[in-house]
């Protein structure tokens, strides 16, 4: 163990995700665990040039495993990204004796901690929280499986009613740069349709693959598709555009929207945040920094924060071929 | 008990609700129970004019209580609008033995049952079934609490993200001409303000309302809408306006949209529809007809078909003091 | 209004159930609205005699409109049942400046406000918080809805794996004096038998009704039964005399326990915490006493806490009659 | 691909799981995609022998991904453990043309299918279908990601209670010779203190653990106990100890039971039922038997049936250290 750790920092950046509590409460308990102190550091990097701290112990994290969004609240801070900023933020590390830094957020907030890290050689590890899924080094992030689950039950929900009505349904979800979401919760929801920014599956195939559906016998169809499909169009367009050349669909659009993003998180995503948390502070006690704390292959392990936010977690091939399979 | 009843055919028409199949089930069950036969229409007055009709016993109806949408179907019939379409449907009710009808939906659905009885003396009974709680002459439609569940917990999650960020929310829930889904959800939800089609809040209120909010220290906001809120504008353009006149809010919005149609109906809208159901049959073989069922005082009650389609149900004035005293 | 009144105190007492926190919070802002004081008394009247008191505004209750359980806590207090416990009591709210009670819990707890007030004619006005829907003079208690929509999620679990298996089921669920929840949450459930204990069915009726079950073809089996049927025998005996008797099931009994008290609260608890707690202070500022506030025939309303509590909120004969249809 | 394959039968068999609808649903569209024909087999290998079997397409697959349970049903068989049943099951399958069986059940249901392919060298392939999570070979069973969340949200009603009250919870949860189910979600659920069958805590432990929580100032408690847990005793004696040795506790039981077999899967039981079942379907046209598909390190993979059944899926250790550093 390190000697020079005696205060860890813990802070949610960026668009926040179910699970966070749970990671918070994770860092809080390991370093009680291991007696060292620990920091909350509200509002992200804001706080931090704020010195927006408090201190937290076993009784502050009671009751928030459960608990969607974030305690120590989240916001993107245009003043970290200039020199003073961090200076600003560090000189209040520094005065409130901080020696390392557990950040909690996606890769925005990484490019933050490495820039930090470098300036002032000041220990940071992350911990991958964001629903899109998109972060290289670890298989799933934290609320990217309570996410999934909110989309297929709105899904199923909406499934009722375009059964009733043999209607067809274009449901967007989150996902700008990345299609893990739409992928998943396509498959898991049953859609007759998936679009995805990773792939172009035109628009021509689109209307070939809904006309196949109702020439099966299919009375209603949902098609789930990613904000940032690659079909240029968003969903608004597109619904206009099959209407055009579809005028037999009795068409609507379904945005879920940011409750994607809010909820109690799934066991899962309380376990992984559990075991991320415990991992980060271990890492740093370790003398570790400028790592991003992951699952990978059934494991826990680190990834260099550099790779993790210039790598791309890439859609895996194995599952596109088995969501081509259930949707044709 | 009427001596002419042998069979009784039960269809949904209009836009689907949870507790819609409960509804069916009850009716299929009370028939058996009081040795009638029941046949099925599906897809509603267009089934009726087309002949599609299926016999139903106890095993029809198995399993169906907990699902949402409806397993027999529905649709608007532009036919059944037509004195032949009209006389196409009565042919076939007589070619298949059926001496009354118990329709589920809304008032549109009334409508074209009371025109139907009007011209061929046919016995009908209505059902209350849609989510809007927009008849007169029961407290809840069929559907409503079920609705009301799937927005507040649909808000929850927002308001995760809300706090989390401290964010403003429009939330779009359904209710064109009715607040009653933005009323009892908005309450539900804790929302910081409620808009809705009975009442002309004025855009200065709302914004004096939300000033107000941000002065007492709080940092996130929920504004619930209804879909025909009286402000005269939707969703997005009130989105615009707000930051126009208060460019210090960080607004996102959120429209539910048909999620809330659909899903596994709330106990108390299966028990609901039990109750109505048997009711509809009783009514029938104790000879009445063009009456709707529905829930008054407590009770199980009939109310005469017009004075469901032309009444009103109104806003209960005692809910919006009590809301304006929670969003104070 | 009453010139008197500037204090009142709210306090959870008994078993705790969902919406309480809703009811806190609309006694809280209704409070605020009305510009009189309000403190929170921890731990029901336990709290009450040790002065665990706390001033509540509008701020202490955000967020906790869908939070199961009560912040408050909830205790039984053994001392208050003596004079001198009392005693001590009502010098705490004397010194405190409390001018008056809001208590929310059941009978029990609604008996020891009588006699408090009967003592030191101090105005008391009680809230019906339970899940049992067991109290006079209101159709529902506050946590009633949303214990049935707890029991009817966990039995359609349960039937997923009875139908998979052919099984019969034993579901156990709460009310050791009051069918309330069995009946309704039977009915909701699809269930084929229910046992309550107002309702002797008889052993052999109920294995009447199972040999007919099968013999119409139905593979699985859910019966319900309240805590306190008047079968005489408890889930785990009714397992072994069913066993005896008819071999050929294979039987497993599941007891719902606790999970039935706690939760989220559905959003017609919600709304009606909301009312009811406004009516509450409404009324102790209109210099009413001894009351307990409700709901019956759609609307709010008052009745004296004696009735309350020695009146028996008695099964709907028109609801036993439906579940006797749905069920044959 | 394997020239032989023309029809492929399909059965679950055993404990029933959420996610077996869905891997159904896979395995009869990927024998669509690949132009397969495939054979449903109803209750298991029982069925088998009986012949009970059913052509399945796509059509009869429709809105099945979302529903727990199997359409298939599940039958435990006597009469497969004997050469004479299994001849006959053989006797059926060459009469259907069936070739060979996709088997989706757990170590009981594999050991059949190994006698049987040892026997008549009939093509099998596993998946594994349990809550358990008690294979070896994958990392998640079908089932097992469900029941974690259907367990995490008992035990969160239960804390809401819980904590109202300062009581003690002892949870029972499924698990008879594997502690997966309690360990993760006793982690998810923010217990103190979990019971599984791989370790033995000492009940002397488990009362020093109850003294420090109180100690540090944790009014409630929550424990989750595996059926099978090493301790010797059962949750009812577990309590009867605790209050002799603890006697200030006041100890509540619940045994959550069969509820946890049951509901709607989670997304990741729905992708990785579909990810399976294509794998199973595609093994057997690569020639291959006698395996069980699963997934490790992040990928679909095969395990020799054999070891599947022999093997141990181990608790993790790393889980195991950051329960104890949760529960501290």
């Amino acid at each position: 163990m390190s000697k020079r750790i005696k205060k860890i920092g813990v802070l949610t950046s960026g668009g926040d995700s179910p699970g966070m509590n749970a990671a918070i409460r994770s860092v809080v308990r390991a370093c009680a665990y291991y007696n060292v102190e620990c920091v909350g550091i509200y509002r992200g990097y804001q706080g931090m040039i704020e010195g927006d701290f408090e201190n937290m112990g076993p009784r502050s994290v009671n009751n928030i495993v459960n608990k969607g969004g974030t305690i120590l609240k989240s916001a993107r801070s245009k003043d970290f990204m200039t020199p003073e900023g961090r200076a600003k933020a560090h000189e209040n590390l520094v005065e409130y004796g901080v020696n390392a830094l557990v950040v909690i957020g996606g890769d925005g907030s990484f490019t933050g901690a490495e820039v930090f890290n470098k300036e002032y050689k000041f220990p940071v590890i992350g911990i991958p929280g964001t629903i899109d899924n998109d972060i290289f080094g670890t298989s799933h992030t934290l609320g990217f499986d309570t996410a999934l689950n909110t989309v297929v039950e709105a899904i199923d929900k909406i499934r009722d009613t375009a059964s009733s009505h043999n209607r067809l349904f274009l449901v967007e979800v989150m996902g700008r740069d990345a299609g893990h979401i739409a992928l998943n919760a396509g498959i898991g929801a049953g859609a007759e349709e998936i679009l995805i920014p990773e792939e172009d599956l035109g628009l021509e195939r689109l209307l070939e693959s809904l006309r196949k559906s109702k020439l099966s016998g299919k009375s209603s169809s949902i098609v789930v598709i990613a904000e940032g499909d690659k079909i240029g169009k968003n969903v608004f367009e597109l619904k206009d555009y099959i209407e055009e050349n579809q005028p037999e669909y009795d068409i609507r659009v379904s945005v879920l929207g940011h409750m994607q993003r809010g909820g109690s998180p799934s066991c899962f995503d309380r376990v992984l945040a559990s075991r991320l948390g415990v991992k980060a502070v271990e890492s740093i006690l370790e003398g570790k920094s400028n790592y991003m704390v992951g699952m990978l292959n059934d494991k826990v392990c680190l990834t260099p924060l550099d790779q993790a936010i210039k790598g791309h977690s890439q859609i895996d091939q194995e599952l596109l071929r088995v969501s081509d399979i259930m949707t044709t």
